[in-house]
């Protein structure tokens, strides 16, 4: 007998035949014995439907009554998967974010989970094994006890708090992959399914734009010791042996990995700018009058270089913006132009930042060094690199992205 | 100043255009000063929409969890309402019915209101004329913590309860008529927009038929002796004159009314179905045994005619059900066939029922035996005959109907 979580996204619960599929899925869990929590996303499109009404209201909305619109979708879902479980003879209830309660801040629209008070649901496995059916992605704010949602992708996070919460053995996420890859196998088509993956890995495989799972629900995991699993939504559920070991991505403690390779995978992300600006004045505090406006614009910087100076007078500053924000840093800037005392600014749209993981580098040498030799084989320009202790990344330009994905997969022996 | 509900139904706030339009009728009210609280339905189509998602997910589903699905259509409603208006410079907030609270009983789908907390409202009225918006038709069960919903139509109990909750001065119901009329417009065109009528005549309307409001809500106004405007919520809000009279039917206590007429208005309904139960044993207990079975089913009994039997040995023992329930009526009956001890039942499903209404008929002698002649003189035949203080109901074919209601709307002086 384990505790699971089982999480499914917008896709999963899309209509009512693929509610009654992830009743199945539920149904094979709780008849091997399980005690079950299950987190859902609002049906397909609904979210999107529900913001879209938001911003045809007031394009300048409260974020706290945005909240209460979109975190109607979960409820639904939520309320409707109960139902189905009950016409399957499955004892059940949905619980929306305010009856648990999930505590979040009062960050409307991007809140972060504060508590969860787990104790009602064990108290209901031990006595009932009831399921418990909780709507993703919404909470309430401790304090004013208005509704919160955690943002994009939420119910990851919400999947991930609640197995903490319980205690749960293993928090499945069941989604439209069937785990997690060495890289995407749209581009490399001999990229292969990792068994296990690193929690820090795992951390920049997200950041660094592979979808599969939001942020901060891996830093969740990581912090509560939650093993996530990644799995396909779409296996019959009668095709799985729930006693055996399906198919899918385990991301857990690093020590549970026994065979750690030194590069896990390769991540590449094409919605990248680069800004350089030039000849600034390498004085103390150039950096924060550079990235200060840009951080109060709410413009995500990412790779930053700056190299010393050569005639300890002025220095060029590199960095890396979402191409959507690329205009708006821009203007930002020019607004700043007197303020920073720079020369001019130089732009690229056309970049892609290709990044290498993996835990096994803080303690092999020359890793990236191998890299950067195969990228000069292919004659793929390096713009700029930037380096942490289980990753590196460079830039290049966009139209080498897939070779230069390729050449390393291959390179750090990541073909099938 | 004054302390207003006002009340859109679900054809009110079908889109953002027309929720844009509720926007400026709230506006005018505060603009002239006002303290205001908006109860809202659903969008239109949502309601249903929602229910027949938990009937395909199973049948018999489970009212908790088809309350918490439903629910959510209004809560939609309110926070996008309260978007606009902020978009519109006016200080909102939506309130779900688990926010104020509106503690209810736990009939779930039917549920009752208990008790509701208004001193916040009142409060932030008083502080910063914040402008409350509120999801109808919903609340929380009292114990339980779970959703509640009151049943179809009950958001304007919602907003009577809440007009009651915060001593408004009027609760103003928006709908797609302008007002309760003497008769159905489209039966008798000379039927007259009534300026007020008195609570008990209005349930009487409510309870026969009339569907301008629901029933619940007429008894809490007259409990809590709140006076409910019906008015039209198609009026463009830039044509009102907000310290004016607008065109609508105030439903008021008995001694507000100056002239009160003997015969306000004339109901009728055609979805009726007469049953008659011939020759049953005339011993105590008849009437239980008849009545209780059907009672089991949830089969509602309307009009109950028992004549005293000739023979002192058996009698007959006619009753109305919803034309709906006839074959299901039936089918208990024969059941209950040798308990009863009855020799056959009659039916007909082509029958109407047609009801007078007016308080002053508890002062005045004769009214229903005028309108005996003048059905008479039409040669209508009368089937069954019910009175009460304050109406008296008249059985008669179908075919019928719009003769009788227009005779007797000209007989008792109801015409322009």
């Amino acid at each position: 007998m384990a505790r699971l979580v089982m999480k499914f996204g917008g896709t999963s619960v899309a209509d009512i035949d693929r509610i009654r599929n992830v009743a199945h899925h539920v149904k094979r869990e709780v008849d091997a014995g399980h005690e079950v929590a299950v987190v859902v996303s609002a049906m397909a499109g609904k979210t999107n439907e529900l913001v879209a009404w938001c911003r045809a209201a007031s394009p300048m909305h409260d974020a706290r009554e945005y909240d209460a619109v979109v975190a109607a979708g979960e409820q639904v879902t939520s309320g409707l998967l109960a139902i189905t479980l009950e016409g399957m003879g499955i004892d059940a209830r949905s619980w929306q974010g305010w009856q648990l309660p999930i505590l979040t801040s009062d960050a409307h629209a991007s809140a972060r989970i504060l508590d969860i008070n787990g104790a009602e649901l064990i108290k209901r496995f031990k006595e009932r094994k009831q399921v418990a059916v909780i709507s993703g992605f919404q909470g309430i704010h401790k304090d004013t006890g208005r509704i919160t949602t955690l943002g994009r992708g939420g119910s990851d996070t919400s999947a991930v708090a609640i197995a903490a919460a319980i205690q749960a053995d293993r928090c499945d996420i069941y989604t439209d992959v069937d785990g997690v890859y060495t890289t995407d196998p749209r581009v490399v088509p001999r990229a292969r399914r990792m068994d296990k993956i690193a929690f820090e890995e795992m951390l920049e495989f997200a950041s660094l734009g592979a979808k599969v799972l939001q942020v901060r629900s891996v830093e969740l995991g990581m912090v509560h010791k939650v093993k996530i699993f990644v799995r396909s939504s779409f296996d019959k559920p009668e095709d799985i042996d729930p006693h055996g070991t399906p198919p899918g991505t385990l991301i857990c403690d690093e020590e549970d990995i026994v065979e750690q390779q030194v590069v896990t995978g390769i991540a590449f992300s094409k919605d990248e700018a680069q800004i350089s600006v030039r000849h600034v004045p390498d004085r103390p505090g150039i950096a924060a009058a550079i990235f200060g406006p840009l951080a109060e614009a709410s413009i995500n910087v990412d790779m930053i270089v700056q190299n010393v100076s050569a005639d300890n007078a002025t220095t060029d500053l590199t960095f890396t913006v979402p191409a959507s924000d690329y205009q708006r840093s821009l203007d930002v800037l020019g607004k700043s132009k007197s303020a920073i005392g720079f020369d001019r600014i130089d732009g690229a749209t056309d970049v892609a930042k290709v990044s290498v993981i993996g835990i096994g580098m803080r303690s092999h040498a020359g890793v990236a060094a191998d890299a950067f030799k195969a990228l000069a084989g292919r004659n793929i320009n390096i713009r700029a690199i930037t380096t942490s202790e289980i990753k590196f990344s460079v830039l290049i330009d966009a139209a080498y992205t897939e070779l230069a994905v390729r050449t390393l997969h291959s390179l750090y022996g990541l073909d099938k």
